[in-house]
């Protein structure tokens, strides 16, 4: 009990499976480094605002930094007794370096030291994570210029729908993550406001400086109401959700990598660095990472339901229920940044049979479209053109035939305005390069797109 | 069959009960008006491209207008039989005016058509939120001014923690409020980006000039990915978290407002207006709106997970799966934009019974923080002034009688440092005052809040 | 004021939005017919305890048949003002019969008296749900009989693993589905308790027999707990859960339907009558059905969490918050019900290309593990029989021919325990048969399967 | 690479943070005792069936002895280049045996292997599980005994209703707990079929008996179809579905717990072994427990929401993406358990402030339905005695009185029906004895349910 900051008015000892229960030092011990430095920073500004001596500052500098030294060291061991990362740290402090370490809490509370925890390691995974995606990008890039013109069925409903470039379907994915990337920059704006002085819930009775201890965090400014600062988790619930959608974008991507894997499409093989086998099966050659990675979204899109269930109802300001904010966040960010690297490592090793794909976008009628877009051309209202050729593809099929091998008399049984000479020229080649604005397919639109997208990723990296 | 826009290829007609299971008629038929304004924009530019004739492009404005005029006098009949509100309405303007009405959907597809469609819809209905917001922000510091100096309880844990006011408590919400106006501000931008003209996946093979289209519906410009545009949802999801957050704030605060309610708090009264009886208990008096607030919390939460689940795992590019998006957040955006309407009714009647606050805020040794705040400031380590006034509470409780009612003999037999001067002074009233930085609980720092907020307001609205 | 059930002690009447927004006359109208006969059973045991007199009984029942006449004729007019079924039934009839009608609610609440309907209703609504998943289990094992011997790729990973048989794989389907009925079972026994009786949270103080009401309403007899009865929203959770593991089930089936569908897999064909076509490519063919019940699973999955949220953290009794809980509930009913029928109807008009299926299983090596096992039965230790059969795929692999197709000094190149009498019995027809144990693929397993299962399904229907 | 039990047909090595990412050896490694103990059962097997000679089953069952012997000293290192725990003990056991185990996977795949230890980890923790619920039920009992008689006031809204017994409000939680205890029972007997024999997906070649393998594992039969029994997590699904609605309920009632031990209610005080204080406000005294168990509701619906989002959609049969339902599942039940021991723990020792509940109850007009019920039995219409007694309410908020207060012409004027002699019986104690049928709050149906109860709780021991 005299081990507990707040033992004061308890008379009896806390039950023993309620302490492990309640501690979260498992789970924010890895703030270390975070709640050293925001304990660095409130000791200065202590000082400078007369609160602190210059003394007493100076040896919990020297005392804090002793302490990070054995944490980082594997020296320092975290009890449960003592709750969480803060007092762990406190405690050993005060071994140190005596009263002037009861002195550091002074004008705070854990509340407020917490939430300032919390935002700062956010913060730089936060921005690991947006690191992370902008690689990826990259290598999307790389191969979408690489596979510019190859040619693969597009498909609508998994049907066959009309040819596209490789290219430019690797270039939609990069567009998912710049809103990803972009979705995390926001919330990290958002959160960078510092609550540290907001105390308990309602501030302190200290001169404090508020703006100091921000600035020399890194934050761009104090939180402006006290109460919120502490029973505030939007930037958890903010970054789980950035997290949830670029979860479902990589699941996206997952099921396609695992289909085109598949005896059926045999689009792409994948590394076997990335795959394993089978215990039984010899032959077998598994897609493992992408099905983990699909997997996990269901685990990310978990921990938000978590956290927005978990702060639903609670009353300000702090709770303890909001203790549990950590382990839902800090599992997702793990995850999403392992699936972020695996696939930023794996995709430029995966090996694209470029024929099989041309093939595949040749057969299907995938040209259709192409077709009622010459009748329109030739003035025949489009859904009537739509008619046509619904009746040319009903013919083909009874046929055996494709399109474009449809004969004069083919064509004008159908229709007077179907001619040989339109149907001649329907190409997955003409289908792809004929699409040639902003956001079409065309070879020459994903070369552009790529040039444009490389400088707008350097331009971010100054 | 034949009404189908798509049977030219299909030999059975659609089984009964599959075409009403199909149909989003009933859920989409609201976005007619952006329907028809983006049908407008697409054939103004088909015209100026020269893809469309000046007469054609005349009948189709004209007969557009017709139809608009008989959807909203009521005279239009939306049928499942046509699938959706995009069919509908060009089913009705080719029975106007003929081969025109076919030639509009040259160079777009109903995927591209329902992307834009439904951004503009949700556009619209995102600058209508916000606006929620704010007036509810607007409510709210009225209240807050009112109540600078009102006193209450601020609790952590439920618990009597100290004193704050309550207009410090309602500019917490200020704060949460601003930060979901902002994300959703966030979000409109991101999805500012037109997918007209991407087509059913790929673009189009007429010269089609995508950022007239983009310019003319109030777009920042085209979006630069065919594929991405026709199967993000990005801008549904994140819409759907802004809303989840936003929920759980609205949440926290009924929840106080229905603890603030009971006989047990009875810190305010809900207006009549916003409460009901009951059919059995006569003396009943309900807070309904909170209760039924705090309960959609759940639903809106409910529908974030059902857009995420169902885009998790789906292949490029549109696939049916995506038809469900609409009615979860047209549901959420429904309810949530009625909870902001009824809190911004509601809290003006609201009366507060300030004389209980102030004494709930009085009991419960609320003032010992600053009891050690004074001890800190006589030389003592905090952590042994907190240890010192933990005994005190203790030696009270026993004693049955509040901190300031310590005598001189009472102090020092818990600690010579501690003194009856110390203690007189604490009073509610000093408690709050004495918290007077950026973010305390000081009147005098509400005041200061609620004139930036005022100001920062009024600026959001030129 | 003066319709309200509860106006007495109000003072100014209710918000004109918040009546609207307060009101669940639109969903809970459905449950008419429930809150008609639990009146009835509630009036005729009021009358046998002597509480009611015969001729009120007598004019009650015959103004609620009125009432349901009213009601199924489509004459009666739901107004948002009487806020829900309850009063609005109730009003009617007191219209008719007068005092008789205002006795109807002695000893009962409206929080027992929709917890009675909601229930009868959902037990109506679980009985129908059940036939619903029986009747698919019927459409499954009649496939599955006439597929007992269509040898198909069995998939790990999509990646073919080893042949398995139609029939077998259709039958995987038939366990889910009766998991899923019984789960429905479970919840309808545990939920078959009637509430009635328990009146606003506590019992009455009338001389009421909670077994009669029980009994003739079909209940197992009375809930135990009066304040449980009122504020428990088990079964709908429960319910919840039951059909989102169904509609998880139905979203594997779909996929896999999809996937089988697409041109590069090319199993299956859907009947027209369950496809829709392209507004744009004339040639599309599309499984509408699949995805939109696949996209449905989330919508179902939605509604549970809503139901779970918004129940967590609710003391006792009820609380306005749980009038969400039918929203979420009848519409996930509402959807699974027309998923399942969907599928019931679609599944037998789909045809199967059993030579393409064959094929497929005949590549990609889908026998190895036969090998595997034939030389263990040759004293092979089974990790080693593993390793050379690795060995063997991956020379064939480089040879371009298939396991049976290595001659002896292939084979003994490779291991002097391996041989080309081991490879020759290597087919699909062989290892689908030599599987022919209880759970087993072999087709005799199978039509053994659907035997037994065709019997367990009748002996439920008498 | 030659460790891995598939390396045979692969050229390169696994990625190394591939490997780390994929293992499950982290998560799977609890299930160590069931992994071995389905590897006895399994050789057994095989030697029964002739497959496996007598000594090698002898050297395999002494091997596995050994190597249970290694991992419960804590001698045994798991290492995750073995991915999970079956490929960790049976390398070991290879390495201690030799050939005899590179024999034991014969006739089966870690496919089938997983989900039969699962299914006994899970079977062995779900009987924990009904465990806890039974001895909180069992504290819960005898706290109800205690306090049959205890009054306290009803809610519905948060208002106070009608005055109960807090023996019936507890037992109201007996009631939830028991559905949750069946529940988990009925998915037991659900799960309790044994896939062992199911192999990698369709069963095996050799001449295995899987009812032995069932039996002697406990398991109530083989299940009957080999690719749902290794493509099926139902049983997971299900038993988080279960914990979930049990941790909704376990919010509750904590909710109730912190709104009861606020100042402001006052109802119970929690022991110090359960509590927590603050490191800054020494008077505090915080409700921990009640609050974090609060907060795990949202983390396990959060974990069902997972597993079901990850098995949305998976085509058949065993994908990779289900290695996540572990992570889920057993956080879930550490965490669930947990909180129902904390909670039977914590009871026990809860004080109750029976004389501040006692006046609660006798305030806020509790008695007003007694009063309506007492002119219904005066010839009075329940709707018009409703509407008497609410402007009796009315009356008496204005004459700052209780209704027992109200004298004859107060009653007269009101309504000629109203009379002294009804009010004055109005008394808290009258209005819960009256309530005297089965489920109501009466003393007398609290001890006939408490022993009830205690009957049927005795009866599941034996």
């Amino acid at each position: 009990m005299s081990e507990k900051p707040w033992g004061g008015r308890f008379e009896s000892p806390t039950d023993e499976f309620v302490e492990a229960f309640n501690a979260s030092t498992d789970v924010d011990a890895r703030m270390y480094a975070e709640d050293i430095a925001g304990s660095k920073a409130h000791a200065r500004m202590l000082c400078e605002q007369g609160i602190l001596t210059q003394e007493d500052l100076n040896s919990i500098l020297r005392g804090l930094d002793e302490v990070l030294g054995e944490i980082e060291s594997g020296e320092f061991k975290f009890t449960i007794a003592l709750e969480d990362v803060h007092m762990n740290i406190e405690s050993q402090l005060t071994k140190k370096i005596g009263d002037a370490g009861k002195r550091l809490h002074t004008a705070r509370s854990r509340n407020d030291q917490v939430a300032t925890d919390t935002r700062l390691y956010l913060r730089s995974r936060t921005d690991t994570m947006i690191h992370r995606i902008r690689r990826l990008q990259s290598v999307l890039l790389t191969l979408a210029g690489t596979h510019a013109d190859t040619i693969m069925p597009g498909f609508t409903h998994l049907q066959t729908a009309q040819p596209v470039t490789l290219g430019h379907h690797l270039l939609a994915y990069v567009e998912m993550f710049d809103r990803d990337a972009c979705r995390f920059a926001d919330a990290r704006t958002r959160m960078n406001q510092c609550p540290l002085g907001s105390a308990a819930l309602a501030g302190t009775t200290f001169n404090i400086d508020r703006f100091k201890t921000a600035e020399s965090l890194g934050f761009d400014g104090p939180t402006r109401n006290s109460l919120d600062s502490v029973s505030d988790r939007d930037f958890i619930m903010e970054l789980m959700a950035a997290a949830s959608i670029c979860a479902v974008h990589l699941s996206r991507f997952s099921e396609e990598l695992i289909q085109w894997m598949s005896a059926q499409f045999n689009f792409v093989d994948l590394p076997d660095a990335f795959c394993t086998g089978s215990s039984i099966m010899p032959q077998k050659k598994n897609p493992d990472m992408p099905e983990l990675v699909r997997g996990k979204s269901g685990r990310i899109i978990g921990g938000l339901v978590a956290i927005l269930t978990t702060m639903k109802g609670l009353p300000l300001a702090y709770n303890k229920d909001m203790q549990e904010d950590k382990t839902a966040i800090f599992d997702a960010f793990d995850n999403l940044e392992g699936c972020l690297r695996v696939f930023g490592d794996m995709l430029p090793g995966m090996s694209v049979n470029s024929e099989v794909m041309h093939t595949a976008a040749s057969s299907g009628f995938a040209t259709a479209t192409d077709l009622a877009d010459a009748l329109v051309r030739a003035g025949v209202p489009f859904r009537d053109a739509h008619e046509i050729v619904g009746k040319s593809v009903g013919h083909c099929i009874k046929a055996g035939i494709e399109l474009h091998e449809m004969d004069e008399s083919a064509c004008s049984n159908i229709d007077a305005r179907l001619s040989a000479d339109m149907v001649r020229l329907l190409s997955v080649e003409n289908c792809v390069a004929a699409r040639n604005h902003i956001g079409g397919t065309a070879p020459d639109q994903v070369r552009k797109q790529v040039a444009e997208w490389n400088t707008r990723l350097e331009s971010q990296h100054d």
